[in-house]
């Protein structure tokens, strides 16, 4: 599907020409409600954070061919609903990273307007992200599809969630399994190599399979061991057949404080042979309101210890390290100026240095995140002590963005993009 | 693609077993961010219009098989991201005509929350229509996809477009020709397949194909009348071949009065012998700011009588006979109260005994349409007068949606159900 906004969020991003960069590019869908002839597109004006370039500036690309607005004019080709044009600006320097403010006014003439008023105006604006290329280092870039919720099958195709993701440079891909896969847990063969066909045509790795175990499917009873450790091998084949190389089972809890159901550990040693037979890393996740100094946590550190397995590691989920509460999506709660804050909506702020501790058990990191302004400050997880822990610990693995801020429709996509800016100029700032 | 809100507006009915009312239905998309077992979905409390009806009440339809919230809770079938459940709620008589408010709150309990707290609620309420069956009688009823504008591509397919049009019970679909046929105007055979297909599953019949003259292609000079006829005879040719029989020509014009280019009468003679050939009717719009009695419609109405040919006739859209102005579009415009409407926007107001005299030469209508409100009461179009003058002239032949309001997401949709509605209201009253 085409972004609703004219102005594609997709797509933006400085031109690179002989190692100079010379402007900047972003694509439109056509915004008549009907195609038509490229001859009667009249030139698009252009307005960056204020700066105007006037509307017969912009180069238009039509079907893989380059034209100016004069040579659209006399072209022969055509401009139909389904088809994105790309718009490339000049500008010696182009595009800080991060928000920028785009205005755009398209001009196309309709013959069945009177003469006079045949030169319509199309008028659209946006906010929207350079995102810079992914600093070379042991950190590998990816996103999870949760940051997409609501906006998949809605808005987007799963298709159209990989188009966003390979365009923002990241190489690694992170899906919920009875979520994204079509025919969940027996997709059919025909999808399968879709899957395949899809990852290759980005270029994007499978990192992280999303599996549930869960513990309360019944009314009457919990799921037996049994029935754990089938449900998670399930998972396991079903992530290796896709490419997948780590399984984040969420087991079902028993109490407030999080602890699992005491299943996931027979689920989990039955399940290793397997795991290591596919090479599948079976990661838990550490995710607030647990700690990393908790019983949970230890329960899983004890079970890699004793079994010496390479198979079973953890998952760190950066919301852990929240500093400040989410309250944008709390509407139903009161939150007075100075009153206290819910306890399950008060900041974990787990210390680096627990962190540091456990890295070396440490498969795979989500990028939690809810919130980042338009100057690329995160109102909630502290990036800099994150990254900087991460860089001294020389943790090598994958980073996946996991937006779970408000669903307006779009936000996550737009988000993922501020978070890759944001995560890439502190990485790139240290390492240079 | 599914719509956004969790209750969609297709699919919403009432139920009729044996005869009588027993209820009404609706779908729902899992409002979840993952798909899972139905066995965790804990019912779904339904509010229409202040009604409550309780959690435990409803029945789920998943994947052809019919359960209670109880037998749900013991099912193994799941409910995916891209299933929509049905949901049938029981009420003798069912829903009344015209636009109802639901609200709902589905459970679904999730093992990885605290006991306490697992089962969590998912809101969602809108306004949504039930559409009465279409009234027997010479009126056939149809809709443009001209009525999704912008939706199309960015929130719905054409497949979607022709699922909501089939839900509410047309049986014409119409269509943009440069606007809706991928790879205009040289579709490939696997599209035209796919085409039929979808008109077949729908139970649509094609109607009018919408095609535009562009006459000021080029910027130094006029399109030849041979290209012009070349242009419509491209049109014809592709109309017939996916299955319309009418075309609509809107040829670019000269002047404030919306005269036509001259080449559209060479344009047209020389492309009446293909126009017969093929049985399809060459229809040129009346659109306002022309009215019925002026000398372009005139000029149509002349090279009828003069040809006596079978495939050259009217096409009215109902915009002629507004009564009030359209200021919701006018956003760059001041109306100030009690001063002047300019003069575009000043209502024709075609007197029903123009449309009378001229029905005969008519062959098509666009029902077009701005607003109607949650009263079903169209804003500008003065519906009564209108069809009780096709009634009283017998007129028969398709009355196509063409919804031209304000294009916020899905308005398209619920206003042509809200039309329909409407319409068929008025029909049924003065025909029962």
């Amino acid at each position: 599907m085409l972004e609703r906004n004219v102005i594609q969020g997709r797509g933006f991003s400085n031109v690179v020409e002989g190692g100079q960069v010379t402007g900047f590019q972003f694509d439109l869908r056509n915004p008549n409600y009907r195609g038509g002839w490229a001859s009667l597109v009249d030139g698009v004006e252009v307005i960056v954070d204020g700066e105007k370039i006037e509307s017969h500036v912009p180069l238009w690309t039509l079907q893989g061919r380059t034209f100016t607005r004069d040579e659209l004019r006399a072209s022969d080709v055509r401009w139909s609903l389904d088809e994105l044009a790309r718009i490339t600006v000049p500008k010696p320097g182009g595009l800080s990273t991060g928000v920028h403010r785009i205005e755009v006014t398209v001009f196309i003439r309709r013959s069945y307007f009177p003469p006079m008023i045949e030169r319509s105006t199309f008028p659209a604006e946006r906010q929207t992200v350079i995102v810079p290329p992914a600093p070379e280092g042991p950190l590998k870039w990816c996103v999870s599809t949760y940051s997409y919720a609501q906006d998949i099958n809605t808005l987007m195709t799963l298709e159209d969630v990989l188009a966003d993701v390979a365009d923002l440079g990241a190489t690694g891909i992170e899906i919920l399994g009875e979520g994204n896969v079509p025919g969940y847990p027996a997709p059919d063969a025909a999808w399968i190599d879709h899957w395949h066909g899809l990852v290759q045509r980005f270029g994007l790795t499978p990192t992280n399979f999303g599996s549930w175990v869960d513990t309360t499917r019944w009314h009457d009873r919990a799921l037996t061991a049994e029935e754990a450790a089938e449900q998670l091998q399930l998972d396991l084949r079903l992530a290796h057949q896709l490419g997948f190389t780590s399984v984040r089972p969420k087991f079902g809890v028993t109490s407030w404080q999080l602890d699992p159901h005491p299943v996931w550990r027979d689920a989990v040693l039955r399940s290793l042979d397997l795991a290591a037979e596919l090479d599948v890393v079976i990661c838990p996740e550490i995710h607030a309101p647990t700690p990393i100094k908790n019983p949970v946590t230890q329960g899983y550190i004890d079970l890699i210890e004793e079994t010496g397995s390479e198979h079973f590691k953890l998952l760190i989920d950066t919301g852990i390290f929240q500093t400040a509460p989410v309250l944008e999506n709390a509407e139903d709660i009161e939150v007075s100026d100075g009153g206290d804050i819910p306890e399950h909506l008060r900041p974990l702020n787990v210390p680096m240095e627990d962190l540091r501790e456990v890295l070396p058990h440490v498969h795979f990191i989500q990028a939690k995140f809810f919130d980042i302004d338009d100057d690329l400050y995160d109102l909630h997880i502290p990036w800099e002590p994150i990254l900087t822990t991460l860089r001294e610990a020389g943790w090598s693995g994958w980073l996946s963005s996991e937006y779970e801020g408000v669903r307006d429709p779009y936000r996550g996509a737009d988000q993922v993009r501020r978070q890759h800016a944001l995560l890439r100029r502190v990485v790139g700032a240290a390492t240079s």
